[in-house]
């Protein structure tokens, strides 16, 4: 499919697109662009096999690639736009791989002054709270959903080889706008990770003066894992995406106060009715994921 | 250890330690009741070999039992005491399971006048979603953390032989009083319940007019599970133990208004040292989870 593929950013996400890419042969070629302080991943990438070389300068790593796969979290992306303006090539195909979309096009709207029809932006709904390249799988995409977010003036050619690439590595792909996307992904995953951090903040600051995760179980494990997710990432998304998270949490505070009324005036119906509610609305998302 | 075992309420819990009991000789016969609308879980629990023989008659299936573990929701044990009590028996032991107590304590307070001191409260902290005989585990508790709350008056031998039916089939044993054991299970296990109820219920009615569930990953697969526990035990946790859930509840609210203001206001530092003091203190609960 491709020459040379050049990931940006060799974590979890773009070490497992490597990955994936090579296990399906998608290219004759993987190359990598990192910062100087990212050396020593850079390397355990090379090592691992999960590139064949890296550069701290860009565009000696873009140089002859005709897949380029920007993997950074979403908050370096501007820079990398930037970066990589000058040296464009419209023979190759650009997609990024952030969990937000609307910052992503905004970014490369003010770079380039549009978006510019060979980049596809890409969105893998799969991850792990594990981060870098150690925690890259070749499988990590297989039966994932995959939301792409082409602009109108995207190339139907590139378009049609972004949806090839990740269908072959084991995507479902689907298409949505950008503001579907990034109003979608603010409930599924935003929201709930906002929650996860602030639930575990508040409790670990009252673990910290009277044990009480010494008594947390199982339930709280599974909650919370996705407290454990990289901060750094998290920052970005949140901050990326704070139009769409915003009034969530507002709708969410509500839902509480919602539920504390229930429970001061007894009104057991009710309370009995939001849990049976939501066991079943679980159950229609557990039997669509399944 | 003792000649018969009755267990009120053959559900997961109560299976689960039915199950435990034999497999570690811990008594020569089981025995339970049930309520009539409940007849075809206790005939599996029978047919399963999990409890010996069943009765609809409170009085038949206690007769002659010397250690009586009440395993109902907690909000059916008031009831269950008053007809415990023309029958009570000072040679038995007495335990409940529930997973709230001064509600318990209340209840016998109020049906006795005082707490019987061959009455000791417990808490096993395990459980599973699934719920009903057929997912009862001879294991569940292996590992597990189980805290008893007596109370002042309770006998020292009774107390003794709790502690040692619950180290026998692999519990962690910790005493508390029942006011602590109420605060720490609020934060640690009844409000991460009411969250994952509030989030599944705002998000199922978006799922209903958007496909949201469809986009969702594992994320919230497993930030979700607990939201798919048994609403009519959850609706009893917390009318039981709403005093200590509500201003929880609220200081959540407080926490995410919060996050809001450092995402309305930029304030990135301290979004990023939210998220890694999160990060850090599940890591602190891991390391003693494990």
């Amino acid at each position: 499919m491709f020459n040379k593929l050049c990931i940006i950013g060799v974590g979890l996400i773009g070490g497992s697109i490597a990955r994936a890419a090579r296990k399906h042969n998608l290219c004759k070629e993987i190359s990598a662009y990192g910062r100087e302080q990212d050396s020593a991943n850079l390397l355990r990438a090379q090592e691992l096999k999960v590139i064949d070389s890296y550069s701290f300068d860009l565009t000696e790593a873009v140089a002859g690639a005709d897949c380029i796969v920007i993997a950074t979290p979403v908050g370096a992306m501007p820079a990398i736009f930037k970066q990589l303006a000058p040296y464009w090539s419209d023979k190759a195909l650009y997609m990024d791989a952030g969990s937000t979309k609307g910052n992503v096009v905004a970014a490369l709207q003010d770079v380039f002054g549009f978006i510019p029809a060979n980049f596809i932006p890409a969105h893998p709904i799969a991850g792990a709270e594990n981060s870098g390249v150690e925690a890259a799988l070749d499988d990590l995409f297989q039966n994932r959903r995959l939301i792409l977010t082409p602009a109108e003036q995207a190339d139907p050619d590139f378009l049609f080889v972004a949806q090839e690439f990740w269908q072959t590595i084991g995507s479902d792909v689907s298409l949505m706008s950008v503001e579907q996307h990034d109003a979608v992904l603010a409930a599924t995953s935003h929201l709930p990770h906002v929650l996860a951090f602030s639930l575990v903040d508040l409790l670990g600051k009252k673990d910290e003066t009277v044990d009480i995760f010494k008594y947390a179980a199982g339930g709280f494990k599974d909650f919370t894992r996705i407290a454990s997710s990289d901060p750094t990432m998290w920052l970005d998304i949140c901050m990326a995406n704070k139009e769409q998270i915003i009034p969530l949490i507002q709708e969410l505070c509500t839902e509480l106060q919602g539920i504390n009324q229930m429970l001061e005036q007894n009104k057991t119906q009710e309370l009995y009715d939001t849990f049976t509610y939501a066991r079943n609305a679980r159950q229609r998302f557990l039997d669509q994921y399944q």
